[in-house]
């Protein structure tokens, strides 16, 4: 634990069964005017959203309701919300749905009253929120993203082909969040199994960077396994509350910003995978798995060590009588077979992407400093054109 | 994870070298009168006091000084530190120091202004806090207790020859938390070791209870193998930083609420542990070496599998052809090697124990609902006969 670094994350987690109850607490603390932000309309099947807005009601709250946030929000989107926020003069923001709907609900947090134009500012300039901040409540209904604990906030500009995170400080956080494993449940296999990988990727991205040996690998490596443990029930029994309530509270630690405190992280994975999202429009998660193994292929020779750890402590590789090389490549070849239990997307052309898209997705590559490579240009199409079909 | 949970933890961590530079973000918050709280002095002489006092004048603060808090605060203590406190008219409780000097600021944050016996009714009716909470804050010189991101309390009433903790509600949670490594080097080594193990123990408490598969075992398993690795690094050499950082993180979060989420958990060990310190104001960590082994080896036949696992997951045992009372015990064995390469107090007569103290102790320990076997007044006299002598 070499760097400085100051933590706080002040969200206050409601988790269970019961969590819809932790409203009754939350509700009385804000103003009457709920801007309540959901998705493409699940939440009506579900019953979830009758059930968020009978505590609304019970509460007194006079509810907005902005719906039909896309799972890459839109820059556009985001103006439109601002607007009905303002003309609410929300008191609250509760984004009901996944890290897409409390990645928005963020974005209209900060937004909102913004003088300047929101895009511009926070996701191309990365400055900090003035104006004034809409406090935000969660209610997740969709595991991956880590956004019901975090700053994070994803934001796609479909005329620009980018998909930026800005990731805020504490006062940006989720002032609460209800987690209920139960309301996973019904996500079709293609969504829960993404939000797994994208859990996944969460961790790797802050695990394969540094030569240190701190507190945070050895609770990654924790986290990894019980990931694992977790999906292997989950994939076959979707309804098992243990392995979903297991995933759920992973995925908030893997990016809830403490394993992260006083590492250097990478996050170059998440780079290349969101130029392709703004390209493809593809589901999150897909696009990770789709660019993973070939971006791990390029970066191993400097970073041996660290995968030779991870083939050990996370996947159980025996490294008796091997070379370091065996066993790193063991540890990727027991990650790739989890990837495909899980039925993940391997290549890039599943997902949409064309020979004519590369290097528009390349340009629009962010190229991150703390993994073990820092890649050019050339790196970054060698891994796509790596990456347009899978290898069994 | 099949509890229902309510997770929050509002503590501002600082880490670092630089760390004490947080006072300068957080003092402005609070009125001028500060409550120094302190324990025998070893801050005089190792400049942490100059430099917190330089911070505190820098801000115009009117500093109160209340030293001379001892290893285990007692209840009398805690009605002068209150006393103290309303004469001030403390705005901020500033505790620097281990974990009795920010337990001891906790007490008398809920107490000063308590209009009941605060012993009677915090530490031995468990009240929730009424009257008024004297916000803390806490620079850490000693790593092992985890309060300075917990609610908790252990007070020490000599006359009823009872030492109780009491774990608060956020509210009562440090506000901020001064972490550097560096405070830690010049303490002498037998704390040094007994707040390595009070880590140890914290997380075993927690662990060794329940039989569910969850997130936060897993987590403890890295937790506790950070803590091996970076312990046999500082046994050698105290000031290395990367190891002392590592361990001094590696504490907090062994104790700041995050793993026992959803969990059940056991603490039978710390109950036996304070009623010895009770007896004998014995050092915390070397009461529960002391008694730990004993414990186990009652409990190991009720909990085999978790037992079996620890072996294998956290101490690297090989369960190929073994029984599972082989691997248990295998890990028992690779524990007790730890303990003894740290040097820990192993036995009850070292402390100061005597035969004739057995049957106060036995009587001052609480029975633990949470453990694999709820122990009968006979077991924890078994358990303590055991403890007298170690054997080698």
């Amino acid at each position: 634990m070499l760097g400085n670094f100051t933590y706080c994350n002040p969200t206050k987690v409601y988790f269970g069964k019961d969590a819809l109850s932790g409203l009754d607490e939350e509700l009385p603390k804000y103003g009457k005017n709920v801007l309540l932000v959901y998705g493409g309309g699940s939440i009506k099947r579900n019953g979830i959203y009758d059930a968020v807005l009978e505590k609304l009601k019970k509460h007194g709250k006079v509810v907005t309701e902005d719906a039909k946030v896309m799972p890459n929000p839109t820059s556009e989107k985001l103006k439109e919300g601002c607007a009905r926020a303002r003309a609410a003069q929300a008191d609250l923001i509760l984004a009901v749905g996944g890290g897409s709907v409390i990645d928005y609900a963020k974005g209209v947090s900060v937004s909102a009253y913004c003088k300047e134009d929101p895009w511009t500012k926070y996701y191309l300039q990365m400055q900090d929120p003035s104006d004034g901040i809409i406090p935000v409540g969660a209610v997740l209904t969709m595991v991956g993203t880590g956004s019901e604990m975090n700053g994070g906030s994803v934001i796609t500009n479909h005329e620009q082909k980018l998909k930026i995170g800005h990731v805020f400080g504490e006062e940006v956080f989720p002032k609460f969040a209800i987690l209920n494993p139960e309301y996973t449940y019904t996500l079709p296999k293609y969504q829960m199994v993404a939000g797994f990988y994208d859990i996944m990727c969460h961790i790797h991205e802050q695990y394969f960077s540094g030569t240190d040996d701190n507190t945070s690998d050895y609770v990654m490596e924790g986290l990894m396994r019980s990931l694992i443990h977790s999906s292997k029930i989950a994939i076959d029994d979707p309804k098992n509350y243990e392995a979903r309530s297991n995933i759920m509270w992973t995925a908030t630690w893997a990016l809830n910003t403490f394993v992260a405190m006083g590492k250097s992280t990478d996050w170059e994975v998440h780079m290349i995978g969101q130029a392709v999202g703004a390209y493809t429009d593809a589901t999150h998660g897909m696009t990770l798995s789709a660019v993973t193994l070939a971006y791990f292929r390029h970066i191993l020779p400097y970073g041996m060590q660290k995968f030779v750890r991870y083939a050990v402590n996370v996947w159980g590789v025996g490294a008796e009588g091997k070379t370091d090389e065996q066993v790193a490549l063991e540890g990727l070849a027991a990650l790739e077979a989890w990837m495909r239990s899980l039925s993940l997307v391997m290549d890039l052309k599943t997902l949409g992407v064309t020979q004519e898209m590369l290097p528009g997705i390349v340009e629009a590559t962010f190229i991150m400093q703390g993994g073990y490579k820092v890649l050019t240009k050339e790196d970054v199409m060698e891994i796509l054109q790596e990456s347009m079909e899978s290898k069994e």
